[in-house]
């Protein structure tokens, strides 16, 4: 986006860009309605986000918006008439937040151990991953998302990482889906809704 | 509190408490009312947080609310009418919430640095250390606070580091004033609003 605001939006009065953290980014983009991929080096330079100089980036009406979880919460916000992703009870808001701040620190980090370490190390991150997210899939109970009846900013936050499952499965040596089945159900599920299914397809990942 | 909520409260029907994380902790009471501290390792064996096993925690109508920053937000979302903390437009928002995981991301690990380690490591966490918060210094601007007039989010999550730059100037053998004058100008500022001044003075560190 220049730094003049092109409004090129067709169902909103808006222009937005969010730059990689592909499914993450998607799963937003649902909400919105101008989507382009440019040049992530040239916009860094352009001062989308000079202080962390990392992506995903949301920008829109010429403002940046960084950092994954806090863009979400920002197209909640702005387009909460269209697409809530978070609840109106604020103890279930911060239960959402809690959960998706706990995968940000609890569940990611054993995760790269699964297929980037070997021995005790991936053991240990094995373990500490498989026990992570059997915490997450206790608190889908029996909902069909983390939302409740509809996709929201839990579901979102998690998709990122169920994308990597057959990923960790393949370099660990175990099923998820013995562990976890209804998550992987969700997941399952999750894919195939609207919101996700029909903008992924045409992601082109780098 | 006991799993069954008692409704202790004088000026609102809460009962509430937060454990530790003191200066932050005594920054959000403002809000609320009922404050109690009790036995730490009882409370997390009686499920305040059973997940991750620390503090802080709040705990409002029998349900407890963990992550510091988190439960900012829920005490500005359900006491908005008392003491807002965050701006209404999502764009401020949205900034200072950026700003308040820089802190926790940016600038508190280098902090450990400048007190905890030796020779280049300390230097380098020096660095980076006055690096992060003279672009805090930077966002703050003319302003008196973070929140504009007055003492909001961001506010409540820098001033738990502000509490430590004595410490800090101390190991590391620099001047924080040198550095970054107006942010010491706002820490002094921000430590006399009644909303800190009134509560800090009681608290006991642990």
């Amino acid at each position: 986006m220049d730094d003049n605001s092109e409004h090129g939006g067709v169902h909103v009065d808006v222009d937005i860009e969010i730059l990689d953290d592909p499914l993450r980014s998607e799963m937003v983009r649902g909400a919105i309605t101008h989507f382009r991929k440019r040049d992530t080096d040239s916009l860094l330079e352009r001062r989308v986000n000079p202080v962390q100089k990392k992506i995903p980036v949301l920008i829109h009406n010429g403002k940046s918006v960084c950092e994954s979880l806090i863009i979400v919460e920002y197209i909640d916000e702005v387009w909460k008439d269209r697409c809530p992703l978070l609840l109106a009870d604020p103890y279930q808001r911060a239960k959402a937040k809690f959960w998706a701040d706990f995968i940000d620190k609890m569940v990611y980090p054993p995760s790269d151990k699964v297929w980037a370490a070997n021995g005790e190390e991936e053991e240990g991150g094995k373990k500490a991953f498989i026990d992570g997210i059997k915490l997450l899939e206790g608190e889908l109970k029996s909902n069909p998302y983390f939302g409740g009846e509809t996709l929201g900013f839990l579901d979102i936050a998690f998709l990122p990482l169920y994308y990597w499952f057959h990923t960790f499965e393949t370099f660990g040596k175990f099923s998820i889906e013995a562990e976890c089945p209804k998550l992987v159900a969700w997941g399952e599920r999750s894919s195939c809704t609207p919101l996700y299914h029909t903008h992924i397809r045409s992601m082109t990942w780098r």
